[in-house]
């Protein structure tokens, strides 16, 4: 296990020919780091959500398709190239909706491909060297650029911090779901690394608890003073005064600034403006969407009732039959003009966001 | 068990000596009727929450006292009185704060005595036989008050429901709460009765559930449509177009209208005042205290830890340690200026509430 108390979320051993995670499956109750070395390993951990998140699926499918080929024995560019695919493909299996998986694997081979296609007349043993060398360092800049992603989004949103301040966020958008910082988390790591004090409140996050399983165990891991709450306690805690502002990581924000994000999000930032209370929401360019007009046009996920109506590992604890139902949507719709601010890490963006939004992207 | 599908909560099977109650420990998994007939299974009933709720708590109390000095075998007024003392503090032992309890017990014995300073000469097993009818009379006089004080409040509220309307409610003040019909449930059943068709949205009321586990569970084996959400998911509901009204109980309501209710109320109130949806509260008169001025000067119970920490008979599902603390408020207070209408069984209090309820108890 990494010295420091909170480890990266996904990291290389290269030494080791191994991708190290946290088994994110065993937490709130025990921190497992564990070694990926076999394409089974890293597949199994991937698809059971050993690591999640879509900027740490990311990193670990590169880190995985870097060591997978790091010995190859390929003769010939061809076999090679083969071989490359194979394992990719079998890689993206492990959970074919996730984008950021595809996106790490395909920008992978696009640049073992450049290496072999620009190689000349290269002996095959030099150049495999060289596409190995290369794939290890695309692998580590696709973390780097992670890594700072995130932190350009906790330099940005810590601005907004004072001294003392109580914050609240919702679900994970925290270091657990990238290798360091998170997105909504990012700006209270940086607060918290410069010594100020801030005591951040997690909302639970029915039904899938990523509030209470994650956020709250990452952040009072690394000695944030956190408070858990049920979602619906987020009105008395404003009302209350121990929240002076609001984080949340977001899905995908439209070219209005409407921002779908896990469900409760909208409800949080209602309460927030009745409050008086700024809501920020943190949010990656890759996140941004300028060809969404609006929220109305982002479809909503219905998931599975047994996520509401059956807890973890236990008996049924709401009723069944004829005239019950169970409304379980994965995420919900912020409209924009409940919406302070968007950390970026091009910057923080205000009112009007569809010509802000504009502005990024022009 | 009883014809109807739901059984009254709480009822009296003289012939049998028994109160039968629904044991609600076992909802929604399982639907138990049972027959308290000894004093200690009565007290472990009330203490187990086999039957809770305030009102159905006071007449199940009632019920019980009356059955076990149905059979008593003093001889004279002194020794009589003794018993009924020694089987009512007994009795009240089981949940010494629920104030129902008390009130119900204390009515039952001052009923007794009243009897017994009255009677003059009377040989005492007639006066005996005479105590014991009247304890009767007034234990059935607490459950037909709370029925109809139950019904009242569904007739008032239920001229507030349209066809087809679709209705979001907040915890329990359910019919399990009370004999029948519920406070805030009341109008929802009275409607249902006369024909109309309404669909009704449970909030699962975290952390103990109490609208998945019982509210869900009432309404739907009534034939009443009923759809479970998680407390996170009204605003989804609401921005939806699927909810017309919404009907709470209430704990406790000030002088100015401000109403205290179970944890998650006033946030409820906050989104249907954005979505513009009326919002009121079901009050029975009791709870109306004008001696209170304001939500300023109720004060809300902070609970236990565990009960957001753990959930039912499972792991421990957030994390622990120096930095991580729980805030488990079991109530919030719901500004007046947030409530469409107070229902009560006198009628429909309107704003400016200080004024209507001034009237009330004028």
């Amino acid at each position: 296990m990494p010295q420091n108390i909170v480890p990266d979320t996904v990291a290389l051993d290269d030494a080791q020919d191994s991708v190290i995670i946290i088994d994110q499956t065993l937490l709130p109750g025990r921190v497992s780091i564990i070694g990926l070395k076999t394409a089974q390993e890293m597949y199994d951990a991937i698809k059971r959500l050993q690591v999640r998140g879509a900027p740490a699926i990311g990193v670990a499918a590169g880190f995985c398709l870097y060591l997978l080929m790091k010995h190859s024995e390929a003769e010939d560019p061809s076999s090679y190239i083969k071989e490359l695919l194979e394992k990719k493909e079998y890689l993206n299996s492990s959970r074919p909706t996730a984008v950021n998986l595809s996106w790490a694997l395909n920008r992978m081979e696009k640049c073992a491909r450049n290496i072999i296609d620009n190689a000349g007349d290269t002996d095959f043993s030099t150049l495999r060297a060289r596409v190995t060398d290369a794939l290890r360092l695309e692998s580590i800049a696709i973390r780097d650029e992670d890594v700072e992603m995130c932190r350009r989004i906790g330099e940005h949103g810590v601005t907004l911090i004072k001294e003392g301040a109580g914050i609240l966020t919702h679900c994970n958008a925290g270091r657990l779901a990238t290798v360091q910082y998170g997105t909504a988390t990012a700006p209270m790591y940086l607060a918290h690394e410069r010594g100020m004090h801030i005591h951040v409140y997690c909302d639970e996050t029915r039904p899938l608890l990523q509030g209470a399983r994650l956020t709250a165990y990452e952040l009072s891991s690394a000695g944030i003073e956190t408070t858990l709450a049920c979602d619906n306690m987020a009105s008395s805690l404003m009302k209350a005064g121990r929240i002076d502002l609001i984080f949340v990581g977001c899905d995908r924000v439209a070219a209005n600034g409407d921002a779908a994000n896990k469900i409760g999000t909208s409800g949080v930032a209602i309460l927030a403006k009745h409050y008086g209370i700024p809501f920020y929401v943190c949010a990656p360019i890759t996140t941004i969407d300028p060809a969404t007009p609006t929220g109305d046009q982002i479809v909503i996920e219905q998931r599975d009732p047994d996520e509401v109506t059956d807890l973890w590992y236990k008996e049924r604890m709401a009723p069944d039959g004829s005239h019950f139902s169970v409304y379980n949507p994965a995420f919900d719709v912020t409209d924009h003009d409940l919406i302070t601010g968007i950390v970026t890490p091009a910057g923080i963006l205000r009112p009007p966001y569809d010509q802000a939004i504009a502005g990024l992207f022009r």
